[in-house]
C-alpha cells in the first residue's frame, strides 16, 4: 500500500552518501540529486544512510539538509528522512507549541497509527524531548480538549480483530444517549473512543448505525461551527476510515486558494510508505482527478517533484 | 536489591523440570521439592522451566501447580512463577474485576514498576486477555477514580533524571494552591501526578516541602476517611517512595488481627526480585523486629517456607 519507489538495483549506502555529498557541494545545491535519492530509498535505507553520512562526513544529513534547502521542499524532504517514530514524535511536539499547535495532528497520530507505532513515537519523543508526550499535551491543552487528546495519545490499544458484539451494541446505544443529551465531552463517549480497539469500535459504530439510523459523525455534527465536535469527528474518522480521513485532509489542502502545504507535505511524507496507495485511489474517486495531476497542478519546482516522487508518480 | 537466592550451582532445566514433576507425582505432592526449586530460580530460569516442561510432559506448569497446590501457598507459588509482566497483567486484571477489585493494586502496578515495565505489562495484558489494560481500567471505575486511574496505568513517564526546577516550583505552588481548595481530583492535580517523570515529582513535592512547611500526603489527609484521598497519598507514595510504600503494607499486612496473606503474597511475590532487600531493611527499621522473622511468626506450613525462601531467609 506504499507508493514509494525503490529501484531494484539500490547503490551502495556509502554511494548514497557520497552522492549527497556532492549535491551539497560546490556552487548551488543539486537538488534533483537529492530527490533521486532520498526520494526513492525506504525506511530502514534511508535511516542507514543517515548513520553512515554521519560516520563519513561528521555531521548529522538533517543538519545538512537544514543548510542547504529552504521552504516547503525542505520540510518535505526532513520530515521523510526522518524515521517514522521520530517523525511522529517531532510533529506532535510540534503540535502541543502555542505557534504551531494543532489537536488534529495529535488525533492524526494517536489514531490512524498502529498501536505499536504510537508506542514507538512515545519512545522516540522521550528520547529526542526529554519528556514524555502525554504530559506535553497535557501541559499546553485544557478542558474537554484535554480530556480527550491526553488519553488518546497514551492509549495503547489491544491490536486484535475479536469483537465482542453484546458490548458493541451496549456502548452504541450507550453513545447514542449520550449524543441526544448534547453531553458530547461525557466520560463515555471519551471512555469508548480512547480505551476500545479499532475493531471494536467499528463494530459499535456500525451498530449504532444499524440501531439508530445515522452514522456516528452525521449526529456530531449538530454545530458544525462547534471545534470540540470538529476533534471529535477527527478521531471517529481517523479510527475507523482513515485512507477517507487522510482523503479529506488532501482535498481540503488542495482546493483552498492558496494550497495548504502543511497538510499536503504532512500526509505525503507520513503516509507514503503505509497507506498512501489506498489514499490515492480514494483521493481519484473522491474528485475525479488522481492525486499526482492535482499535486503537479498546485505545486511547483523542487517540492513538487519530491511531492511527487513520493506518491509514486511515473514519469514518460 | 533482590533477595532471591539462586543456588552457584544450577541443575539444568531439563533436571529441574524432571524434579518438579517428581515432586507431583505419586501419593501426595513434595511441596519441600517445588520450594527447593522454584523458590530459587531467578525470573529467566523460571520462564525456561516452564517452556521445557511444556514441551516435555505436553502440561503448562502452572496448570500442574494449580492441579497440586491449595490456599496460600498455592497463590504465592502461581504469582511468582509467572514471568513479571504476566504477573502484573494478571494482578492488574484480578484488580479491575468486581468481587476482587482494589485500586490501591492497580496505583502500585502504574507507580512503582519502571515506564518500561509498566509498558510490558500492558502487553502481557493484551495477550492475555485480548483486550487493552486501560479499557478495563476505565470500564470498571468511575467519577474521581476513574479519573486518577486510566491515565495512572496509560502512562509512558519520561524515566530520565534531568529536572525542571522552575517547573518543579511552579507546579509546586499549584498543587498547594488546589490542595487549600480542597480540588484535590482538578485537573492540574491529576496532570502533574499521572504525566510528569518520577525525577520531576519528587523535585515538585521537595519544593512543596520547602515552600509551605509539609509533606504533601500530610495536606492530603485532611479527611483520614475519605477514599479518594487514601488513593492519591497512595499514588505519591508509589511513585517517590516505593520501599516506604511497601513497608507499610507488609506492617498493615502483619498486625491485622489474622494476617492478610493477599498483600503479604503480593508484595514479596512481585518485589522479591526488584527492591524487597531494601523493604526488608526499611521494615526492621521501622518495627525493630527483621521481616523474616515476622512473617515466620505470622504464617506456617510451606506458605511459610515458600515466602521465607524469596525474601532470602537464611536457614540456619
Amino acid at each position: 500500500m506504499s507508493t514509494l519507489c525503490v529501484p531494484s538495483q539500490v547503490p551502495s549506502v556509502a554511494e548514497d552518501c557520497e552522492q549527497l555529498h556532492k549535491a551539497f557541494s560546490g556552487w548551488g545545491t543539486n537538488e534533483d540529486l537529492i530527490i533521486s535519492i532520498l526520494g526513492h530509498r525506504n525506511a530502514a535505507q534511508r535511516k542507514l544512510i543517515r548513520q553512515v553520512y554521519a560516520e563519513t562526513y561528521g555531521e548529522d544529513l538533517l543538519k545538512a539538509l537544514d543548510k542547504e534547502l529552504t521552504n516547503d521542499f525542505e520540510r518535505v524532504v526532513l520530515l521523510w528522512t526522518l524515521d517514522p517514530p521520530e517523525r511522529d514524535a517531532y510533529l506532535a511536539n510540534e503540535a502541543t507549541k502555542k505557534r504551531t499547535s494543532s489537536n488534529q495532528v495529535l488525533v492524526e497520530i494517536a489514531c490512524t497509527r498502529s498501536p505499536k507505532e504510537l508506542l514507538l513515537a512515545r519512545e522516540a519523543y522521550h528520547a529526542r524531548f526529554k519528556k514524555s508526550l502525554e504530559e506535553d499535551v497535557a501541559y499546553h491543552t485544557s478542558g474537554d480538549f484535554r480530556k480527550l487528546l491526553v488519553p488518546l495519545v497514551s492509549s495503547y490499544r489491544y491490536a486484535g480483530d475479536e469483537v465482542n458484539l453484546t458490548l458493541a451494541k451496549a456502548e452504541a446505544k450507550l453513545l447514542h444517549e449520550k449524543i441526544s443529551e448534547k453531553a458530547y465531552s461525557c466520560d463515555d463517549i471519551i471512555r469508548i473512543l480512547t480505551t476500545r480497539s479499532k475493531a471494536q469500535i467499528n463494530a459499535t459504530l456500525n451498530q449504532y448505525k444499524n440501531e439508530f439510523g445515522n452514522d456516528i459523525n452525521k449526529d456530531l455534527k449538530a454545530d458544525p461551527k462547534d471545534e470540540f465536535l470538529a476533534i471529535l469527528r477527527a478521531t471517529v474518522k481517523c479510527l475507523v476510515c482513515p485512507e477517507k480521513y487522510f482523503e479529506k485532509v488532501l482535498r481540503l489542502a488542495i482546493n483552498r486558494r492558496g494550497t495548504d502545504e502543511g497538510a499536503l507535505t504532512r500526509v505525503v511524507a507520513t503516509r507514503a510508505e503505509a497507506d498512501l496507495k489506498i489514499i490515492k485511489d480514494e483521493y481519484h474517486k473522491r474528485n475525479s482527478v488522481p492525486l499526482d495531476r492535482a499535486i503537479a497542478k498546485d505545486t511547483t519546482g523542487d517540492y513538487e517533484k519530491m511531492l511527487l516522487a513520493l506518491v509514486g508518480h511515473e514519469e514518460a
